[in-house]
């Protein structure tokens, strides 16, 4: 096989064999294929696009690039979960403990933050003490034993995504449902899970900033992750604004704590019940989504889930007491107030924009291996269709940095868009694929 | 500027400014911007295409990247000439000593032969002694003192052109039209010459197979060359069949000093003559191209131009004594003949098929830098339009390696197709761009 003719195949419209994916994705891992020929076909599949059939193939050679984890020995269907990214998406905070308190195993291997989005490991490690950096035996160990692991991504798992990510993210190739899918597939298939939720945000602070864009790579996965003989749930869900109303990694770890212990804020409890409710369908728990939220709300009320999360935080060497006495977390060292500036109803808070007024703070990378400021970020006190009045205070900012006040005084301010007519707040749930129960 | 922001930008439809083409050539020609990114871009270019002004721009940027050369003292203008490239193609072989015999000034830049078509050079340096490899101070003072000279490609001209197309050929981003034009009206500009005739190529043996893409080809050209100045103009000839008998270096050697005796064969000395016509024209040396045919047609007669190509061949080391004595030159150790299989009318010898014979007999390269063996080739002894009996001789093989005889005969063999009916022979000119005068 000759690298160039599967340029020129795909390139002139045709597709690709399995046998041909597999060898494009092993030679390039063993760097046979030289990065200047990969990005060609990459730019060449950003035009013409991967098929169902490519699409699969692409991500099983990818998943089967490094080690493969199994949890079969436990017995039970192990879940993971998956967001597309989103500002203030503090979500697996919460879900994955409320999950697992059900007794439902949850292995989520996750990355660290990129851009305006936040990650993850970043907000768990804003807990003193706390490290993602689990081996991969520690971290089936903590699954068996606690039904509950949080680890940062590792080069062993999927290394040919790593690589092929990076190319693409300097050659202009990201932006491609199929390779997206593939991607993101690739690792959930390798991370080992036999359930997996999908959750693929959609508005102005995510990748898939179209609705439809979102609903095709949420198509895309769930048929992907079928066909590779997973049990696959994918929720389309609203990131218009930022999720709940903090942004900044130790800002949403005390709103997920808020969360845990029943104190809201409503939004976020509810999309974590909601997306906790078709994982512990999905598994066979319970008979349906509804029956599942209302066993996990239970939990939550509880505080099974709180101390499910305690104790994760404690295995992977978190100080507990920083979550029984949340003011010992550091502090920002200014808190400047942003102001309406006029009266009337919050038609738009853009999460783009406070996703990179994060970003400008420290609480997110502009570039791989910053280091990032776990205590700044943006504190809002108010969501779409609020009525607000003049002078009222819409947002806090949290900062360590002077130099970058007045730039996100300025950004912050732009994010807030107030009318005179009233407004409907956004739906936070888009849809589900497939409708459950398919 | 950032490249990848250049990269998205074509990639998602936009057109590059003059400035961004600019820096592109730039940054890549020293180095400081990766292949792997270029190719990316050379993609999306596939995909989306240069506008004629981007490919105005990317042609300067490529010109500039090296010397550009500069006759304006000669106080004359001077010709150049350009081939796409075809089987049996000597033209520049009569057609430069021929202009120069009109007192009209010859710089020509030659590349040498890569894949099915031959080239200047390899034709050339098949006279023992000759050599193209001049150095730009004797190129320019042997097109001053005696109106002629013929040169290899050197590094020191376009040497971003030579860096891309190297990465073109491995990443599929050939074929593609702007690309193609830039990269050869970067070197005839660079070339220094006034007047250029391009002549394209098309049909079965020609990169242009389609009549339509090579008047597509011939017309950026024209356009790119008038924007810069440059009087220009382009032929569309055919290359169904190849041009004359020979195909093969010495073969053609020998047919170009036949066609220079006066002795053809016709099509060689008409389509010379007709090129030469427009040359004379456009540099304003006659009133139109029939009275530079006439010319021409008189000074080939004379003898003029051949002893023009026998000074030219003298001034750059060739041994005179192989032109006087043609039978000096070394032969093939076989001559095996290819026979009509059936009585009736040719109507195809296939280009392709007898360059990719010329090939496999070593008489052009597979890969680049490999030896040539210069006495190999096909001497066809019919073309397309004539009548054959069954046994009669269609060509001549003419090889050194018993190892590829079999597999040469049997691609020439299949070059050729006979039929039933009475067949017009191809015409040879098949238009002229701009139709002259513009």
């Amino acid at each position: 096989m000759r690298f160039l003719d599967l340029i020129l195949k795909k390139r002139d419209g045709e597709s690709l064999s399995a046998e041909e994916i597999s060898f494009i994705i092993q030679e390039y891992n063993k760097e046979n294929i030289p990065d200047y020929q990969m990005s060609a076909l990459l730019m060449a599949i950003f035009f013409q696009g991967l098929n169902n059939k490519e699409t699969s193939a692409f991500t099983a050679a990818l998943a089967e690039s490094g080690e493969v984890l199994d949890f079969s020995s436990l017995g039970k269907i192990v879940a993971d979960k998956h967001s597309s990214g989103g500002v203030g998406d503090k979500v697996t905070l919460v879900l994955a403990p409320l999950v697992a308190a059900a007794e439902v195993p949850v292995a989520k291997i996750s990355g660290r933050g990129l851009g305006f989005t936040g990650g993850t490991i970043d907000k768990l490690e804003s807990i003193p003490g706390f490290s993602a950096n689990l081996t991969i035996k520690r971290f089936s160990e903590l699954v068996s034993q606690n039904n509950l692991a949080i680890m940062a991504q590792t080069d062993r798992l999927t290394p040919a995504e790593g690589k092929l990510y990076a190319l693409r993210d300097v050659t202009g190739t990201i932006e491609n449902i199929s390779l997206i899918a593939a991607s993101i597939m690739s690792k959930k298939i390798a991370a080992g899970a036999g359930a997996i939720l999908l959750d693929v945000k959609t508005g102005r602070g995510a990748f898939m900033q179209s609705k439809e864009k979102a609903f095709h790579l949420a198509e895309t996965m769930v048929r992907i992750g079928k066909e590779m003989g997973k049990r696959v749930v994918s929720v389309v869900t609203d990131m218009s604004q930022p999720l709940g109303f903090a942004v900044g990694n130790i800002l949403e770890v005390k709103e997920a704590l808020s969360v845990l212990k029943g104190e809201g804020p409503q939004e976020v409890e509810q999309l974590c019940l909601f997306l906790g409710g078709l994982i512990l369908a999905l598994v066979g728990k319970v008979r349906d989504p509804e029956e599942g939220q209302e066993e996990l709300a239970r939990l939550l009320k509880s505080g099974v889930a709180l101390e499910k999360f305690k104790q994760m935080v404690a295995f992977q060497g978190g100080k507990l007491e920083y979550l029984e006495n949340t003011d010992l977390f550091p502090k920002a060292s200014y808190i400047e107030p942003i102001k309406a500036p006029k009266s009337g109803y919050l038609r738009e808070i853009d999460a783009l924009r406070v996703g990179r007024v994060a970003v400008l703070l420290g609480a997110g990378r502009s570039v791989k291996g910053e280091k990032i400021d776990p205590s700044v970020g943006v504190l809002l006190t108010h969501k779409v269709g609020d009525s607000v009045e003049e002078g009222e205070i819409l947002a806090f900012l949290h900062g360590n940095k002077e130099d970058t006040l007045s730039a996100s005084v300025k950004e912050l301010t732009n994010a807030f868009l107030i009318v005179d007519e009233r407004v409907e707040p956004p739906p936070l749930i888009h849809g589900v694929v497939p409708p459950f129960p398919s």
